[in-house]
């Protein structure tokens, strides 16, 4: 498999950042020295300016601070300011060499025995004492359908007759989600209000939403972009993605029934989408790559969403998981409970493809875009990655370990999502998580 | 009605401007006194600062260069500070009081008679002599399906057993529409490539587009947004709305047919969508302020989307025009052919309903966010809007002066967007143009 791995990747690199590495083996933090996640942060509950960081075991590293203090080659300045900034567009503008010498210099920097170890731990926050802003200024998003697990289990309860459609096997099926109402992490999700239409109602009624749901999905941010009117081919495709975070595409499941037809979701998604604050490079995830291939007598991808490279290292081995913590659980001091475990892997079409997909009529990407891949089911029933899909669109609600059952979110859940990659003879890369609570809808 | 008609309506201001009068009661322009639209501009071919104007007859007035010169009341520097800036977005997030009192001070600056016209005409650039940038940063894009003349037509088209879904007389169906390919008139479309699969053919093929359309449509810029999850009341939303600009919403027919089902259309539209570079605000269309109804026999809007004064005036009589002038005609100097002529009053939502809508579900609308009402199509013949209705999906081919014959746009083709508010006893308003040629695919 053609790998870009280089010594930042070396799985037997340790960090002076105890809380960085393997206890016995086992990860004791998503953040090791081989991860090195960019995000936007300040000290809780002060009015700091904004500015960007990188995640290391329990602590983030003040990339102004460490600039401030000289500590880095003058050959990476560049791309550290613009990795110290209020937002990350301008790192993630940066062409991958660019990039990539940050990452190595960094790695340098946080390595067991590094020289300027103290300078370098005056720069470190504890990550439990600050708030994260998003980690760039997201000027477009899109939201793919990639899991055929996915489509065809949602697909059934939208359509029973006709579950997945003629073209999903042939492009990748997505639509242009909102903006405005992208937040961070911890941020609290406000049920909505919208037009709901039972089937066997005369006429629709607004009133608050009733089918509240997650979708467990994975953020490509985009790095380098393109000119209007000038596809990306899907051989340079992978260097446009900056990163991945976790994504959750809030759905109101019953807005988007009675909406959806015929121009798509629309209010149904609006009023709110969750992402991780940590963005997790491809870099960091070089180890993970893994082949990517259409199941047996499916149609071959169209030749400007192929490429030979994709059989071999086309998809990343993550694995994407979903806690849930009703107010009862939470009042009780107990854990959130695991609902769902699926992989990106299970994906029908790849990063590359989305992105080939996404600018093959000339539109143009722009650094600090999000993509998210749509909601990553796979085949087994804990890899169902939505309430929807989980509980039959209600009919079948889970059953947590307190005995409350759940067919859609109720005013006072939190759902948290995690994701990360593991496996032998590499050392497991984390995501951080991505948290959010259901508020009950506001009275006017 | 209840207007709020003040002296800056007044049909008899004249200004010291003589191409902004009108001639023996013909206007002579699109920019009289009583409009005054915003824009950003810089002198063409320079690389100068682009900075915000106020369209006048001819001229466009440096908003930067009138406050150098202190020719404003301290009481509005502030708002004309926002509205000389290189995009007007703080201007728009401005209360509709204190953009009323910078309108009402630009007005007597420019009436016949005032005591500054000397110092102030050495503020105006000749429109000749500009090129315009965007007027705003805009951050969210939502394109709405207003007219139901244009659902029924295309409806009949893409689901000939079931044109206009249950849905559509109880919600403004819309979709969320890609930022990044916004351009301002002027600029070139590239014919986009895409996927395309002809209903007798076995598989998709990617190629260029064969049925390249425009849109006629009214776009809404807001004006103060909202926070998110607090929806906007209907009583309130016009006061969010800054002014109205002219958009088209390019359209490639043969990828929107493939590619739309289940989650809409996407890389059909997200290509390019042009918009005029002046903004005609609300406030200079309070004389063509009208009723709006609903058919007899058509359900009643829901309480959210309803409120009294709309019967009265809930819709603004706006006229829009296409001309095409094909490669062959402007060689020849033949001047662009009208093929279109529609009005806003035919629409089936209205601009307030959108805004409510859009923000029923807690959606928060930030300052210069684009709202598009959809292909604006009326009863007539005459008055459909874009060529998949005008020729049934290019079954029924337009005929032009000189022969030449459009199912859909040919490479070449230049599309011009005109729009205009005229009748007895007030001045008419108009919103100068939205211009663009289409140039041939990208070869790889």
């Amino acid at each position: 498999m053609q790998q870009r791995l280089d010594k930042t990747h070396d799985a037997h690199l340790r960090s002076w950042v105890e809380s960085a590495n393997p206890v016995a083996g086992v990860a004791a933090s998503d953040f090791p020295i081989q991860n090195l996640p960019h995000g936007v942060f300040r000290r809780a509950g002060t009015q700091e300016a904004w500015r960007g960081g990188v995640a290391i075991g329990d602590y983030v590293m003040d990339l102004a601070a460490v600039l401030a203090a000289g500590l880095l080659p003058a050959m990476v300045e560049d791309a550290a300011r613009k990795a110290a900034a209020a937002t990350l567009n301008d790192l993630m503008a940066l062409p991958a060499p660019q990039r990539r010498a940050l990452r190595a210099a960094l790695s340098d920097l946080l390595v067991e025995g590094a020289v300027q170890r103290e300078r370098t731990a005056r720069c470190l926050l504890l990550l439990a004492d600050v708030e994260h802003a998003l980690p760039a200024r997201i000027e477009n998003f899109s939201d793919y359908y990639s899991s055929i697990h996915h489509a065809i289990n949602v697909g059934a309860l939208f359509r029973p007759d006709n579950p997945v459609l003629p073209n999903y096997r042939w492009l990748p099926v997505g639509y242009t989600g909102r903006v405005s109402s992208i937040r961070v992490s911890g941020v609290d999700v406000t049920r909505p209000k919208g037009q709901l239409k039972a089937p066997d109602a005369p006429t629709p009624t607004y009133e608050p939403c009733k089918r509240l749901d997650y979708e467990v999905e994975l953020g490509m941010l985009i790095g380098t972009g393109n000119a209007l009117g000038t596809p990306i081919d899907i051989r340079e495709a992978d260097e446009h993605v900056f990163g991945v975070c976790l994504l959750n595409d809030w759905s109101a499941r019953d807005i988007q029934t009675w909406e959806y037809q015929p121009l798509g979701p629309m209010l149904s998604k609006s009023f709110m989408t969750s992402i991780s604050p940590w963005v997790v490079t491809l870099d960091a995830l070089e180890p993970y790559r893994t082949g990517f291939a259409r199941p047996d007598g499916d149609p071959a991808p169209l030749p400007h969403l192929w490429c030979e490279t994709m059989s071999e290292r086309g998809s990343i081995d993550i694995r994407l998981q979903m806690y849930l913590q009703t107010s009862r659980m939470r009042e009780a001091g107990e854990a959130p409970h695991l609902i769902s475990d699926s992989r990106f892997t299970d994906a029908y079409w790849a990063m590359a493809q989305l992105v080939a997909h996404q600018t093959s009529n000339g539109t143009n990407l722009c650094p600090g875009d999000l993509m998210g891949s749509g909601t990553l089911s796979g085949p087994e029933p804990l890899s169902r990655a939505c309430l929807l899909e989980m509980t039959q669109g209600g009919k079948n609600p889970i059953t947590l370990p307190n005995g409350e059952q759940r067919g859609f979110l109720a005013d006072g859940d939190t759902v948290l999502m995690r994701g990360y990659c593991q496996k032998e003879g590499a050392v497991r890369i984390g995501f951080g998580e991505c948290r959010t609570t259901v508020l009950p809808v506001m009275q006017p």
